[in-house]
């Protein structure tokens, strides 16, 4: 069997926003989707690769793994790596990669590659991942019989302790671990708290512009959203009065609105909490990124005001953390504590236990407070730097605002621009981006990108980007 | 600071059925509790602990990090480890070990802590933790920035592809690695029906007897469960087709039914299928340990039966593998897919990379093929064992039913005993059942206790705990 050389792949980019790893990985996507490398084919062993690139083993490791995940190739022991003999066009469930024309089609709000400017994501480049292993191959063999069967239904104790304290220290919320529920991300503690709490044909508030997915998952339940509008001070209060004071709950991003990036001000969080207790209604808080305010100190959750018991705290490690983790949690009220234990009995059966001890091992070891500390700085300056080198290529055709925090920039297209067809176009070339007008509902939403600044590394690779940008206007 | 001397403690029992590591953790508990060990007292390093007992190192640590967890002792470094200073009786929900009145005045179907009987556990002891531990820390050290990001929604590729492999082989179903969607437990998988397929008021066949949890889901999603009767060949279909002809589904155990372990008959598993196809109805299929044969082969799945696409197959990994996992499937008809996928993206966010990774992992060095072998196997012999035992000191109160299948036996009680007062003193001892009649719904059932035989090592274990229950008969 012929092997194939890596002279017959298109030559790697150093300038390139995407790392080596995936360049690499789309080369051979590419060469053997084109036919270039046919099934049965052997291609370079991982070592040969990585001598002949000069590039680190890991790199290649890395593009070889997800590869063989996806099903193009197939490590044959002592016989080497093959292309997969029997490969076929993929369905699209298995085939992890959008083909560009889908993605172009219908912009999903969840990629399965890493684009640049993808929303929602921590830098993943800084990731302490030297420190995590360590701990997850200790958790791994640490493991012993009441770590084997089912987790504590609420979170492991020790990890609910922990997050109660950190909550107490970074977000000034006084809870106690009995009202801290760990979950497996927002849309479980979503779905959680409208099993709890609200009842088929309820109405609730969410703000508009808002996080899509809220109104998908309350339509889904059969819960009425209601949009209300979003100013320069967070959600307009006195608008969802008028138009819903009989709803049952708001659902709210008071320290960085998303995706606004405003916050709530504080005449508005009083105003919220007022009228949540003369309704007996909730007021649901989505602290996302709570901790990423890079102008003055972190301000503390809407729940730190919350007297009367109606305010139900969403947290989530997916941006501190990882995503991959899968993990998240809720603070309830203390007088509905024994509702929600009773709903998570019934409707859920806890988070693995080895993803939990390792946060629970991050935490006790102080690593979690460091890392949070150094993704602050870290964010500030790539804030900073992607707004400079996307002003410098884009000036003259957007307006970038910036907020004192988040973890995105708004590009607001002068003229009229659509952003719905240039999100389609960037996302054809590998660029992510959302539309804000996406995130608006009922009337007209200014067009603007929504982009991530969390990957971006310096100004050069901002301008890099930028200047892709531009091609596509 | 005064140092507790194991002197101070109850001494071990080599004859208890409690693991040496359970001993000590329940001892320094009761110790705690009970005033003997006061909060600021230095306990014995696990070190010196270790030496004194003559015990493995390991047991010590578990014990010690067990009552860590659970707030009982700190670790303070050079300073030795010490019982919590400010110790207070502990709310419910952080308190995983339920106190012995909670638990007999309702005997909660998951206890926190792993009790002789203990029902859904696979052999704790025998699980190949070195094996686990090596891919657990290969896995953690392995993360490349796609793993570190939103898992796919429906389950890793690869996953998915060995499950689907897995299913043909096993379990005769021949399915696509697009029709699996892993899911976080059994559940998870039923609320992603319900959502995909079932709306409120819909009526849904259950088992009668049958496993609680369904029933109690159903009704907290709106949907109404009609029991129908199990008799030595399953589900009464004619029964189910008299009482709610237009049920929208059936939720049923064909393998091993829960709990009674008859197999569903042939005859009984065509006319389901034929209700379903006439009806458009759904027909889940829970095969939550169908590989537990042990008489003749495992019987292929109901699945491999449909041929008109009505069947939805449950599987799970928490009774092959391990519980703490949270790691199950399903297996969806091919028109169904796109419905599935729909409903995942609204609902689901993907389960753990890591411990998706690590499974994968263990299918691809064919762990798993061989450790279902093994466990058949070891099952046989407990079952044999712990009948045998019972037998020997139960048996002129008890009648112990034998089928050919799943994890646990059926003591059917003599006389006009109650089983769940019995069930409820068996709890107060530290001794796991479930009571049949809690099982069995609209009619007075059988009194018996179910219990699990997988964590019995030998007869004279059996032997031991049938002596401690014949005490509290």
């Amino acid at each position: 069997m012929p092997i194939a050389k890596p002279s017959h792949l298109p030559p790697l980019d150093p300038a390139a926003a995407a790392p080596f790893y995936r360049q690499i990985y789309d080369r051979f996507r590419d060469a053997i989707a084109g036919g270039v490398l046919k099934p049965g084919d052997r291609i370079p062993s991982a070592r040969a690769l990585t001598k002949e690139l000069g590039l680190a083993r890991g790199t290649i490791d890395a593009a070889y793994s997800l590869l063989a995940a996806e099903g193009y190739i197939q490590p044959r022991g002592q016989a080497g790596t093959i292309v997969t003999p029997d490969l076929k066009p993929r369905a699209p469930a298995t085939a992890p990669v959008p083909k560009p024309e889908n993605t172009a089609a219908a912009p999903s709000f969840r990629p399965d590659s890493v684009l640049p400017f993808q929303m929602g994501l921590p830098a993943l480049d800084e990731f302490p991942r030297k420190i995590w292993a360590r701990l997850g191959a200790r958790c791994a063999r640490a493991m012993q019989p009441p770590g084997m069967v089912h987790p504590a239904v609420y979170g492991l104790p020790e990890l609910r302790t922990h997050i109660a304290a950190y909550l107490q220290v970074s977000r000034g919320i006084d809870c106690s671990p009995s009202q801290v529920f760990v979950t497996s991300g927002y849309r479980h503690t979503i779905a959680l708290i409208a099993q709890a709490l609200l009842r088929v044909g309820d109405r609730v508030w969410v703000e508009n512009p808002g996080y899509p997915p809220t109104r998908e998952l309350l339509r889904h339940m059969n819960i009425g959203a209601v949009p209300v509008s979003v100013d320069q001070d967070g959600m307009v209060v006195s608008e969802g009065i008028k138009r819903a004071p009989r709803a049952r709950a708001a659902v709210v991003t008071p320290a960085h609105q998303s995706p606004l990036c405003v916050s709530l001000s504080l005449p508005r969080r009083l105003a919220l909490l007022d009228w949540a207790a003369r309704n007996k209604a909730w007021v649901i808080e989505d602290d996302y990124d709570g901790e990423y305010r890079y102008v003055s100190r972190p301000l503390p959750a809407l729940k730190s005001l919350d007297r009367e018991g109606r305010v139900l705290y969403c947290g989530t490690f997916s941006k501190v953390l990882l995503p991959s983790l899968r993990l998240a949690y809720l603070v309830v009220p203390q007088a509905q504590v024994e509702r929600f234990e009773q709903i998570s009995q019934i409707f859920t059966a806890g988070s693995p236990e080895l993803t939990q001890a390792v946060v629970t091992a991050f935490f006790k070891e102080g690593h979690f407070a460091r890392h949070i500390q150094r993704m602050r700085k870290l964010y500030a300056e790539r804030r900073q730097a992607t707004a400079a080198g996307l002003e410098k290529t884009l000036g003259k055709y957007v307006r970038i605002d910036t907020q004192p925090g988040g973890m995105h920039l708004i590009l607001k297209l002068q003229g009229r621009r659509s952003d719905r067809q240039l999100v389609a176009r960037m996302r054809q070339a590998s660029l992510y981006a959302e539309a804000l007008t996406e995130w608006t509902v009922d009337r007209a939403g200014t067009p603007a990108l929504l982009l991530n600044f969390t990957n971006v590394d310096t100004q050069s690779t901002a301008e890099t980007l930028g200047k892709r940008i531009l091609q596509l206007m």
